[in-house]
């Protein structure tokens, strides 16, 4: 008897952020692949006897290969049960969500997805600000601030993340946004733009900070420290 | 003794999809005030005491000012009490959040926002795909399809728009969409780029339909329907 996934967004880290839904999986799993960024608390809802098996990936540190995370949930469901594939915030925007779904069509296995916060709603809510500014607010990105090899990666559209009307999140960016940051000045957006960085978002350990894309890309030319972040910038509400 | 007042986010409108930390709200609230789409079952985590206060908002109905319902909010709080102001999706997604916090903080009222799933990602977990595809996907952006009197924004950046390689989705675009369709295949945007329609996100008349941008252009153009939807293009995974 095969077993059946559901994958799981487990939000930022917050555990009263989790949803109902993602909580009643949680109670009825056999098994929860969990990555580290998704763990603490939010695993005590998982049974007594379910197994609880870390596939982590951190910020910064070397982390299992994805398709040791695709053999290994495949082996899981096919041991059969209700098996649980943890992802922090959404699993479905920036994850590797895809390449697990593609083994589990190849494998037979059946699946569900039950999405979570990302991470930028929040990041928002915890300053106090909507992602959106009323009535003028037209386009909201999210991005991401480096590729596989951890530079920023060379096929962004800049004039598309240089418009000072949209609301741009980018994610995994601390180390290359002086890069970003110049390339986007060069390409007229204004040095001041409203910039706040949001480190460790739904964790004990959140920190945020309210300042311009120029001033953020100064702070972030020197050590950058291992917290994972979120850059917003664009025409920011005024926060609390 | 001047009231608290909760922004939370209801996500879509499947109630599984609220986060403990919504319905732990909702249980102590003394009032709710909710728009349409967020109400129904999710009401129901309300205990028997609480004032529930529609100041619906539904798609193609004309509905209360704005100004009415920061009023009746600012009113409310001033009551005292511990307040709710229920949004659905995540209340700072082009929603008028922005307004209503202006009016609590000139009436120094406190308040804290609680995001909720934002229907982006309702929509592509329910056809089985995520938002980003694997290794290739560097933006995703979220962009009103319609402006206050229910025309294409004329201010919208359709360079940013027209690039098939970012996951696109448009807020409440129906009708205006065949105007926008020409208007990004005329900037380079690929008539066949995999486009999804999906209408009544996470309530029990959910449908979707796989198609590409083009023939999604010809089949808007004539009657919509009142069914509220997004309409996702770009590299879309394969779904389900």
């Amino acid at each position: 008897m095969t077993g059946f996934v559901s994958f799981v967004g487990s939000g930022p880290g917050d555990p009263e952020l989790l949803t109902l839904k993602a909580v009643d999986r949680l109670r009825r799993a056999d098994a929860v692949l969990f990555d580290d960024l998704s763990a603490g608390p939010i695993l005590s809802h998982a049974g007594p006897g379910c197994d609880l098996v870390g596939v982590g990936k951190r910020a910064g540190r070397a982390s299992p290969k994805q398709d040791h995370v695709s053999r290994l949930l495949v082996e899981y469901a096919q041991g059969g049960g209700r098996i649980v594939r943890l992802k922090s915030g959404d699993g479905g925007l920036f994850g590797r969500l895809e390449e697990e779904l593609i083994a589990l069509r190849a494998a037979g296995i059946p699946y569900e997805i039950i999405p979570g916060i990302a991470s930028p709603f929040a990041a928002a809510a915890a300053a106090g600000i909507p992602l959106t500014r009323r009535l003028t607010a037209r386009r909201v990105q999210f991005v991401t601030g480096h590729d596989a090899e951890g530079r920023l990666p060379p096929d962004l559209d800049l004039s598309a993340l240089a418009d000072p009307a949209a609301c741009t999140v980018v994610f995994m960016g601390k180390r290359t946004f002086p890069a970003l940051a110049a390339a986007l000045i060069a390409r007229g957006l204004p040095p001041d733009t409203p910039a706040l960085l949001a480190e460790a978002v739904g964790t004990p350990e959140a920190a945020s900070l309210r300042t311009t894309v120029a001033e953020l890309a100064e702070r972030l030319a020197g050590d950058v420290g291992h917290k994972p972040a979120l850059i917003l910038y664009g025409p920011l509400a005024e926060g609390d």
